[in-house]
C-alpha cells in the first residue's frame, strides 16, 4: 500500500466526477453519491433543496471520498473539510468546471463548495486471490 | 430515476464487496472504504485499531454506500443504520461469510456489524451526452 501525494490526491479528484459526501444530518451522519468538480483547491456541487443542503448548512463539517478499482490495483482519496452553500454572485463559478450532471432531471440550482483540511490517498496493489482461482479454472 | 425495492437493495448489497461508511469521530464525521460481506440482514467488516473502531464504539450511528457505475445505468444503495463491535464469542460470524480482504496485510481481528434502519436505493439512466460526443468523433 502507498501512500498518495498530495499532488496525486488533487490529480485524482481532477480526473474524476464523481465521489460520496458525508454530512450531518442534527446528530445523525448521512452519506450520498455526488457529481463534482475541482475549482481551484476546492470541490463544487449542485444540489437541490434537501436534507443534504439542510445539513450542511447546519454544519460545513463533511467528509468527501472518490475511489477507482481495476483488476490489479485501487486507490482512494479521503478528505474532511468544511461545505458552504455558495452566494448567487459566486454561483458563476459552476459554470466554468466541467460539473456535469449525471442524470437528466430539474435544474439544481444551489452550488456548494467543499474546501479540503485533510486529505489523505492510498493507492494498493489488489489482493483477491479468489479472482485469479476463477480465472484458472475457465 | 427509479427507487429499488428492499429486496433489489438487499440483492446489490450481497453482489457488492466494497463500500463506504460514514462514522462520527467526536463531532467530526469521517468516511472511510471498506471490504464488507452480508450476513443477515447485517453488514460484517473487519478493521484494525484505529479511528474507524474508536469512532463507532463511541457513536454507532452510521452510514453506508454502494453504487456501481455502467456505461447506460447506474445504481447506488445509501444505508444509515448502528455499528457494533462484536464480542470474541461472536467473531465466528465473519468466518461464514465472503469477507475477503482485498490488501494483504496484518490480519484484522475485530468485527464490526452494521444493522440497517433505513435503507433506499436508486437506479438511474445515465445522461452524459459529452460521452456520445466523444464517441461520435472517434
Amino acid at each position: 500500500m502507498d501512500e498518495m501525494t498530495r499532488e496525486e490526491c488533487w490529480d485524482f479528484l481532477r480526473e474524476a466526477e464523481f465521489g460520496r459526501l458525508a454530512f450531518h444530518l442534527a446528530d445523525e451522519v448521512h452519506i450520498t453519491p455526488v457529481n463534482y468538480a475541482v475549482d481551484g483547491e476546492t470541490l463544487l456541487f449542485r444540489t437541490a433543496e434537501g436534507s443534504k443542503l439542510l445539513g450542511i448548512v447546519m454544519n460545513q463539517d463533511c467528509a468527501f471520498e472518490i475511489d477507482e478499482f481495476g483488476d490489479q490495483e485501487a486507490r482512494s482519496v479521503v478528505l474532511r473539510g468544511r461545505a458552504r452553500l455558495l452566494e448567487e454572485d459566486e454561483e458563476h463559478r459552476a459554470e466554468n468546471v466541467p460539473l456535469r450532471p449525471w442524470v437528466a432531471g430539474p435544474e439544481k440550482y444551489n452550488v456548494v463548495e467543499i474546501t479540503p483540511l485533510d486529505m489523505s490517498g492510498r493507492s494498493f496493489h489488489l489482493h483477491r486471490p479468489w479472482r485469479h482461482i476463477r480465472l484458472d479454472e475457465q
